[in-house]
């Protein structure tokens, strides 16, 4: 096959594709939502047997075990996807939504209309449900999407592309509207993210690595995330319970996430208050801790924390701990170390509050919360698409929204510049 | 002079200086400004000097008339120099401003707040005015500026940088918040538009052949405007003196522009009524008209239009016409042959209108309005760093608020996710 020349027609195809399903009205692309998922439904046997091939492909390439189980696609995992489907179908069309209409002193009336970006390329890694997320996203947002997934799901993904071909079908939208890749060639990346010409953005959804080698390659504009240094800082006035109840939450309620805590920064003034029952409480949940000086002074067991640690997302079980002046240095230190996704102040004191958002530097920005909520469900978007650490275009929990842009309306009659 | 050593350093010193400016109240950024304008009150003499200079070795150097009649600072383009930065002190401060504040069924408090980009660079040609401008509408969203002017007009913006400097040193504010770069070596762009670490953002203004090689290279998301190709639609059911009237302001009303119509698109069945009495008035502007066949079956006289016209942008008394069947094939040819950037149809028919404003992929789009009334200062920006006929983060005139960005807050008053 040659790559550059397929890559080249499906670019082409979504180009095409895309001016339609950008006029396509909500119930036409929800039409097609349920669609897909009626033939996900009606096709759970073919799905579940192409998935066995790739499992069995994985084990005898010797895939580890937590890889095998992303890329395993169970009964219950059919049943989110379905559910997923169904929720996306729920959420409110953003394309077409006109505002800001204002009077201008010329006459003529000027607002903003919200309009998909095009075409989006998605890569992602071994899950197969990610098809189904970025397909009904991007639809949803009238956009038309490429989607490559990870090499050892190739079977389950293209079963899964006979479905969501099916439910456009049904619907009466262009099968192009949303193409999975064919090939597991990786040249078909390296086509997918310069070819300007026929792809507006880019989402990499995958490990640093991947995101990294995407970003510096592409000619096409990359919303990225590239790692979660989140921080919870307790403040001197910090309500002790609270501290405590955030901090544990924030690093014990799922490792692994982007959006756990990594760092836990803690006001000289409490930190000999803190930090005993904090260590005893993350001792219950096994976390390693690793502390500096001033940390070690009072909890003499840790680890010492070095430079490298503040750096890190251990995406585990071990948490780095740092006892600082004051918020001035907490906010210096999360604004030098940090990556930009989301940071909390634990403080009763309102000025502090109001400081800590303003100067923090982060996607996400926390008072007395836990980092656990940088979340696109629970920010209320319904769904993401990914966590943007830039600055340009959309920041933190990506949703429909950022799978959009606004352009200009301008409503006059007759209207002429003096 | 080391350029690559000299331009790390200004970045250095940008990316320093950019925290500090990001945290600045509107008080104080207003202070500057009006510093500024005092600073550049002051030195009119010294101004006007250090232009003369850049003038005479223009003319040595055999620069052509236009671009001699841009590069010269008069008085009076001293007096709108101080304006731009009057009104940019009276516009609202974006930065900070908290909006969309919901709660959401966990109990925490949900919203953005907008804030700086960080570092923007922004690379112009040969109009010194544009060094206050820039740095204006830098300081005002709160970001740092690195500005590189033409070199023939070095001298100028390096007077202008001295009462730049003068007015932040008023305030309080570090000097390396707007640095004009004092090389005219070329390589110290390559730099300015490679350093991610140091720039977030740049915005060439200027010829397409500059932009295009900017945006050819950059590690950088760069702000971009190619060109212009902006149409008026005259549809079947179009109020004809509205048609008329705005076809000739959209043409005539500024040549060279980039909001004004390049092309004019006419419904077949009202062409015997427009074209003549357009091209008599036309014709007492001087205007060439290039048509189609079926134009030239009305207006004998115009010259054959090619396939190269539809796509080029005159910038002078050129205009090219096409007759359509309707008004899908007009908005076919703008989605072909336009630049995204702004389009407008004339119409009575209410869906006729919303189908245009839904499917024209433009910046902006228009009905029954002049193009060129595409501009910051008539949306009611206050002013404009440039046009952006890009997709992403900005689209169309890119004011205060397109030199921002919004982060996520979350405020809680203990909430863990459960």
């Amino acid at each position: 096959m040659d790559v550059k020349a397929y890559m080249q027609q499906v670019g082409v195809q979504a180009r095409a594709a895309s001016a339609a399903i950008a006029k396509a009205d909500s119930g036409l692309k929800n039409k097609a939502l349920q669609a897909i998922a009626t033939a996900i439904e009606n096709s759970r046997e073919v799905l579940i047997a192409a998935n066995q091939n790739d499992m069995r492909r994985g084990q005898e390439n010797g895939l580890d075990a937590a890889l095998l189980d992303r890329l395993e696609l169970t009964p219950a995992r059919i049943d989110a996807m379905l559910e997923g489907l169904h929720q996306v179908t729920a959420l409110p069309d953003p394309v077409g939504g006109m505002t800001d209409l204002d009077y201008r002193p010329s006459g003529i009336q000027v607002g903003k209309m919200r309009v998909p970006l095009g075409v989006i390329g998605i890569i992602y890694e071994s899950r197969p449900n990610v098809t189904i997320e970025a397909a009904s996203l991007c639809l949803k947002s009238g956009n038309a999407a490429i989607l490559r997934g990870g090499s050892e799901a190739i079977e389950s993904n293209q079963a899964l592309a006979v479905c969501i071909r099916e439910g456009l079908e049904v619907a009466g939208l262009s099968e192009f509207t949303v193409q999975v890749i064919e090939t597991t060639d990786r040249a078909a990346v390296g086509e997918l993210i310069t070819m300007s010409e026929y792809v507006d953005v880019v989402v990499p959804r995958g490990g640093k690595g991947l995101i990294e080698r995407i970003s510096k390659d592409a000619k096409v504009t990359v919303i990225k995330h590239l790692d979660g240094i989140c921080h919870v800082y307790i403040d001197d006035d910090a309500d002790m319970s609270k501290a405590v109840n955030i901090a544990i939450n924030a690093k014990t309620h799922r490792n692994g996430t982007c959006n756990t805590m990594e760092t836990l920064l803690v006001a000289e003034s409490v930190a000999q208050k803190a930090l005993p029952q904090l260590a005893t409480a993350y001792a219950e949940f096994k976390v390693e801790l690793r502390g500096c000086e001033k940390t070690k002074a009072i909890l003499a067991s840790v680890i010492e924390a070095t430079e490298e640690d503040w750096g890190t997302e251990y995406l585990g079980p071990v948490l780095s701990i740092k006892v600082v002046a004051d918020m001035a240095e907490a906010i210096k230190h999360i604004n030098k170390y940090g990556s930009h996704h989301t940071d909390s102040i634990i403080s009763e004191n309102y000025t502090k509050a109001r400081e800590f958002l303003r100067q923090v530097d982060s996607s996400s920005v926390m008072v007395n919360a836990s980092t656990r909520f940088a979340d696109g469900f629970e920010y209320g978007l319904g769904a993401e698409i990914g966590i943007s650490t830039d600055k340009i275009h959309a920041r933190g929990p990506v949703g429909l929204d950022g799978l959009t842009s606004q352009k200009w309306i301008v409503l006059g009659d007759g209207h002429i510049r003096h």
